[in-house]
């Protein structure tokens, strides 16, 4: 994420500024604003904006006056009871805005979250950098091959280096003809006066999946609990997990309340189905079930087992 | 819209409240920030928080890094081109937080905007004040003649007077009945130690229309201009354009470039429709067009007139 | 809810009616088609029209061609793995369309469901029907003296009496007066040629809120569910639930398979959270385990007993 | 957009498929039913379900019992007083679903509608198919001179042919690369024993944004109207406009008074600003306004001799 350094001392300029305000503000956050946490090899994330604080929450469900003159512990109370009973319009009442510079095909992941404001660079209007993502030897998985759509054992040796080659040259081959069809060197001359260069809305369908492209995305507390839910979950693929993860740190900074019920009631809770708590019951009251007689299928029973703590046995 | 000592102690507390930040802060509207601006006999709009300014909407536009170097004129030019070519989601990335009080029969047209976060002070829980709007008698109309959802002239006299007695005498017996039902003296207090008190839940269905509840509404710039066009426009009900027309003072503290491009824009711009336009065609090339044959209907012939300013005619 | 002898017809000349079609069809929603369901005393709720069935989330998830040739036993699996794991975009794929008559503080509930598509009829054009919703001596409730936000015993004798006499009175009393200030008798006639008759739009404030008032209500099967959840459970409030649990039957002659699952793995699911699931894997490995070393608030450990079904011992 | 011999069977034996209803239905879109309408080179979109007609929108609109017996007249005028009056709410009453086939930088584009629903076909589960877009020789287009976001002249002679070649030449390689690191041939075999094979969630990030990917997109007549007053327009790409024109085919046949009055109201339809409606109003007094003296900035009066149609004179 080698900032260019008209970007970087734009940055430096926005943290110098400093203004008074009357709004809530979160001394932690500000701490990260505007600055760039990297993610993935040419990436990051970096809060550019935010509105309100773990009292917000606090005073929306009340539909209070002022701050509140409620202890603290009575605060946090109330959030987590909000969050155990999945009362969410309190949360929608706190708003961030992230600058983030992703691959194209994490991008497609994350658009699906509809409740979100996106504005994203446009490659028909400019032309985008010479930027792809080539994974780290650490995340070039195989195929699972349990598991439809996941990731096995990481690949290695020659398969390895292969698979690394292919996907550098293809992207770098791609954008040097990209700009060669735009008939713009990288500094914007044109590279041949006898040619009319391809239309920029017609000349980026020649990239890869894996090019950088960039947004500036925001949305209200509750929705981005819900897309850290699913994105920062196991099961996500590594790629945008790797952005959950880095937004989950500025959660923490900015509504450490919020963000502790949210890992005790949504990211560490499970869910038990009508069938696995009646078979549940009977383990609770000393009845030793098999999962033939469970009700369940063999795929539920082995989900069960891993919440119940019993997999291992 | 008196409000109780102690929630103007609170009001006073967080506007006396100031910290540092360095978010965007804009110095008119933090002027404004938490004051209750009085709308009807008991209502009020007040901004409690806030996220962007004009800034804001051109560096979305752009997705650039930093707060930008450019012109303020070209900032403007930049704003006004997105606001007459429709591109709204730059304006997405603003967003205010208003706390308003409001008549039931208010509240239930306002929620029908769906793209807002709500938090309504709940009746289920909480009792609601007696509070209830009676029009004033320069708002006190009769139903119009011509026009099956609006509103001629005023009542006046006898009528006015009875209008305005049934009214109150309806609204303050029906809440007199809630706290009698409810077995609560407005302290709180049992009236009767005998009886056991309907449930809140169900005594609130015994309030009439006008009474006032209370809610925390936020949306984004792109929104809250949508609903202002709808709602401080002249067709929409007297009731709610005066709560449109008080935020629509905040809007032009808050971000005025975006709120001058508004007023050219969108609230004092027309369309015309295709048929439309063909008549104006002929008009400007010298032809006399009568509504006959104008291909119009009468009802939007007179539609036309009205946009082209020859109603008068 | 008895049907004037017009909508009675209207509805009978609807369901007589008959076409072929492409589309894929359900006869046991067909069966139900535009047929009232009474709700409360004079509500009621029916379908009237559907997208849709159980293949169609099939179809959508697979995105497939064509009605597919999987067994129905694979179809349904699907549907379930789909519903256990959250996997929410093919039930938006389903969409259905009711006709709704409800009490006015029943529709504020319901209209914050922002994901549906609405029309209500209009008091600022219409007048509103003499209807308001009464409730039967076995939902007249008093207060909970625990639960802020819920019902407790029934009320009876004299304080049940008075109470419903206050309701009915006031609710009638209130209408007469909105039809007095109209001006206009139930068959539209003007009372009093001497006067001009209050704006409808002003009018309706002086009603209650228990008032009936009807709208067209549209959405996917994933928000409708979400809504079911919400509303068809035991804390939701009664006059609600009797819309939702009407609801709910016509979903399981609809999507037989998805209302399966959705009792399986929603409504009778229960979620343990992070801390409770510490504990639950305690006990389950013999350890008897006491509130005050479990971690959990006492409010906690209630509700966890209450999920392990050991409230009881 | 050659399909498969056994998509084309699944397709007609979706076709040939009758059941009776009681839903309103349209035989001219029950003939297009699951047709698959080619678009671009390897695209199409198929209508696979619909809810509702014209008359649903004026059911809605009058929140009617039955189908109503007003004259067809008296519809057609409801529906564009409605269209007119931007009474937005009838229009969503009416639900369509797409199966569409497409390139992925044009879903890039398509997925920005937030308001619908979407299931796409995953390429972290299947694996997707050697087919890209590659434009026709009328709309190989130049970057326009003038607009940054448009296109120019056609390209012709060597440069396109150079286009063409790089296009398809880096679409097949990247493919073929594809194929390799999953290590599966197109028949699924294994290509090499000795190899794991690229997990496939990583492999698609090789992929060039003109391959063809598909999805299950359904809304809402009015949100599908405002996609179309968006796409079906003349400053939209073409590669978009090219489906959106396809799509407004199928609304004509589905709901024609609603097609009508959106070409009149919305499509052909235009927006004079308040300083246009000045000048327009200053000309047909008979003043003849220069630019200078209009209030208009250059771009803005260019623009409004367009509307009136002077811009040729």
């Amino acid at each position: 994420m080698p900032l260019a350094p008209d970007q970087t001392a734009e940055i430096a300029a926005q943290r110098a500024a400093r203004a008074e305000t009357r709004r809530a503000t979160v001394p932690a956050l500000e701490e990260m604003l505007y600055h760039p946490h990297p993610v993935l090899d040419h990436g990051f994330v970096r809060v550019v904006d935010y509105m309100g604080d773990d009292g917000a929450i606090v005073q929306a469900a009340r539909v209070s006056y002022g701050r509140g003159t409620r202890k603290v512990s009575e605060d946090e109370g109330l959030i987590r009871y909000l969050m155990r009973h999945r009362h969410t319009t309190p949360f929608e009442m706190c708003e961030i805005k992230y600058h983030v510079k992703l691959p194209i095909f994490v991008a497609r992941q994350w658009i699906r979250h509809r409740m979100a404001n996106v504005n994203e660079y446009s490659a028909r209007y400019s032309i985008l950098d010479r930027e792809f993502y080539l994974p780290a030897p650490e995340h070039l998985a195989a195929q699972s091959a349990t598991n439809r759509q996941g990731r096995g054992d990481l690949l290695t040796g020659e398969e390895a280096a292969l698979v690394l080659d292919l996907l550098r040259a293809d992207a770098a081959r791609c954008h040097d003809h990209y700009l060669a069809m735009l008939n713009e060197s990288e500094d914007g001359a044109p590279r041949d006066p006898a040619r009319r260069g391809l239309a920029r809305e017609l000349a980026r369908m020649n990239l890869t999946l894996n090019t950088y492209t960039q947004w500036y995305w925001k949305t209200d507390l509750h929705n981005l609990l819900h897309f850290l839910a699913l994105r920062a979950d196991a099961h996500a693929q590594y790629e945008i997990r790797a952005y959950a993860e880095a937004m989950l740190d500025t959660v923490e900074a900015w509504v450490p309340m919020a963000a502790r019920a949210f890992r005790d009631y949504r990211l560490g809770a499970v869910t038990l189905s009508a069938p696995m708590l009646t078979v549940l019951r009977r383990m609770l009251a000393g009845e030793r079930v098999e999962q033939g007689e469970s009700g369940l299928s063999k795929r539920e029973w082995a989900e069960f087992l891993a919440v119940v703590g019993a997999g291992e046995a």
